[in-house]
């Protein structure tokens, strides 16, 4: 692999970094500190625009994500311009919700981007499936209940329903679905078939921001409750005796809790 | 429930932090001005003793962790420590490693409070779980490859290993077993009953910080492999075929590889 001098600021370098589940300040001290010293920062749908007050005035930033309706950029474009802009202007953060490496293809973007050369880090960020269940106050495990989680994605690379969806209903790990709102039918079917009617459930769209909905239920009757709102948006799932205790803790809101807050305005972009 | 009227700063409140998994910068921005805010700050024997720069010097810091060899407190001592301290001094910070929701028994203490009319919060941290893999590359799931990634504790509230080892290793998803690193002989032997002798295992020891020590290898040579580094603290190991996307990664170091960083001396609490 060839070197070229370039002054140290133009370096070529890739930072990937997670933005966390909505919130702007969810972002850790070190991936702000990155966005500061990024010359480029190449961001996602996903990205709260409040997150660009850690960036500097000066810094080129660039919309690569998918939104309806818009051209969106394929992950060989993304990769193509990450190398291209490293190499013509040094210091390029990455910027993707929640954590870059759940379910975040960041793996791809930094074997394209070593492949030239390039060096490259990771600064992880909180990934929704662990924090928009903290920021609610749902227990993931508990002693005497369950003893792990199992994070899926609701939608497959082949748009189908993921198998490992059928594996979780047989166990009694907390299971937390990304990517799931559309297949909702489909999911709670699965559980349904596993006998698991009764289970408790939570939905959240639009985490930590402030058009967050928080719907509960059961397996039983959640797709109702979520069809009755028409909702969109990115959603967490999450199924699991462990979302009764949240419950407990709220005596006053009752199973069955519908908390649509604002409207569902998409957020301006910068 | 009583109400007692109060200055602003010294109103009873308690928010659950998330202090990453072990780099300080990796707290969140949210969690770094929770700390700044804080009157009283408990925390674990897991906090990097470098993230109190985003305290007030002011501040009231109490270690509540467990530390072998010394007094460690039992939760309920520790919610009474919370309760107590946040009705004489307002506003409590409760500092954890990693993220308090993800076995980190955060939900006994928000609920705990909360029986005493305490306002809670939660600011959710970087799980090590996601982090420490995003950090070494290591991707938790790929397309192609799986769809899923478990998160599990290898050592249950009975100091057994969880049942639910043996169905992980049934499956396609990415084990993430934290707290296994004493149990990590009968991990490698439920997984080769399975069949599973060849699946690529990463075990990384303190990760994020100086003495951060990373191990690779196979459900066959792994335990081996850890056994010989002498290795204690907390850990963390990953199990499935992913693990080897990172070692394709880095293609001059090996599978078996063994990179322990510095001495593995007790970090300095303040």
């Amino acid at each position: 692999m060839s070197t070229i001098s370039v002054p140290q600021e133009r370096k070529p370098r890739l930072t990937l970094v997670g933005a966390g589940p909505g919130d702007p300040d969810l972002i850790t001290v070190k991936g702000s500190k990155a966005l500061r010293e990024a010359t480029v920062i190449l961001y996602d749908a996903l990205v709260h625009p409040g997150i660009f007050e850690h960036t500097s005035p000066g810094a080129i930033k660039r919309f690569v994500g998918k939104r309806s309706g818009l051209h969106s950029y394929s992950q060989e474009e993304i990769n193509e311009m990450i190398v291209r802009y490293a190499l013509s202007y040094g210091k390029v953060v990455r910027l993707k919700g929640g954590d870059p490496f759940v379910f975040g293809r960041g793996y791809e973007e930094i074997a394209y981007a070593e492949s030239f050369g390039i060096d490259t880090e990771v600064v992880p960020g909180v990934t929704s499936a662990t924090a928009l269940t903290a920021l609610k106050k749902i227990p993931l495990t508990t002693r005497g209940l369950n003893e792990s989680f199992w994070v899926l994605t609701g939608t497959t690379s082949e748009k189908k329903v993921s198998n490992d969806i059928f594996l979780a209903a047989q166990t009694k790990a907390t299971a937390v679905i990304l990517m799931g709102l559309k297949k909702l039918g489909e999911i709670v079917e699965i559980y349904r078939e596993a006998g698991k009617a009764h289970l408790p459930v939570a939905v959240i769209v639009n985490g930590s921001l402030p058009n967050e909905a928080f719907i509960t239920g059961t397996i039983a009757d959640i797709e109702a409750a979520v069809r009755a709102t028409c909702l969109s948006g990115p959603a967490l799932i999450v199924i699991g005796e462990a979302v009764k205790l949240r419950l407990d803790l709220n005596r006053d809101t009752t199973a069955g809790e519908t908390d649509v807050k604002g409207l569902f305005s998409e957020l301006a972009l910068p």
